[in-house]
């Protein structure tokens, strides 16, 4: 394993996949004592450029965000059923931890060096303002990654 | 949903099961751009006084530590085969997230809070310092959650 390969060690978000995010964002606000977050749609495939598995996809998915340290985020995901990483998980697993999240910068060459390591790209995006992408990270680390690079 | 139940919305820890934690420590701490972890082990049952579903249990984990954020640390876990709600998911799930974590005050309190939600104690146990409890909250927030109060 190359060392430092995201150039990050800072975890800053826990992905957890819901079948009810209207549910589930009061349900996690009452227990934490936070304000219910508001929830947000991903953008279409025309802003989004969403790619699953190589090929591009109409998969969107609603959000909602909780603030649970100085830089973590708990990430609700309700996805829809159209090809996603969010959809495969969900159909295979059930409700539960999705990913981790680090910031990275320099998104071509960081996923380029984690697929030199054998780990999977599994899905790509753009969002105003920046571009994610998902990676099968379950071999080494046992989770599956997310990348998110802000401008 | 009791508002505010544990009295914090801090995630301290997140927790991942293993099947070779000498192993896993390295190509974390390599990924992440860390020293290696020292690992330990649990105290055995005289000192931990370990309860799985209610009955004292001998179960131990190899644990190693990483920190991932200003107070946020993946903890690494390899169970032992006597009962515990770490052997129970790596067996039935697999290696992946095992829980979350926050840090509370008034454990016996907490813990009746919550099983007064509905969500069952699956495990508890002291360490020098400190004490754990590990509550499953699936149905709720997808997720095992741990309580962790140190004195």
């Amino acid at each position: 394993m190359k060392k430092n390969i995201l150039g990050t060690s800072g975890v800053t978000q826990i992905g957890i996949l819901v079948h009810d995010i209207e549910k589930s964002a009061r349900v996690f606000a009452d227990f934490l004592g936070l304000p219910v977050p508001q929830i947000r749609t991903t953008d279409d495939i025309s802003k989004s450029k969403a790619r699953y598995r190589g090929d591009p996809t109409k998969a969107r998915a609603k959000l909602a965000f909780l603030d649970v340290g100085p830089s973590l985020q708990l990430e609700l995901i309700q996805p829809d059923d159209e090809p996603s990483t969010w959809r495969e998980d969900l159909n295979r697993k059930g409700e539960g931890v999705h990913h981790i999240a680090f910031k990275i910068k320099g998104m071509k060459d960081k996923t380029a060096d984690l697929e030199k390591e054998g780990m999977t790209l599994l899905q790509t995006g753009e969002y105003t303002g920046g571009r994610y992408a998902y990676i099968d990270a379950t071999r080494d680390l046992k989770v599956i990654v997310e990348l998110l690079e802000n401008d």
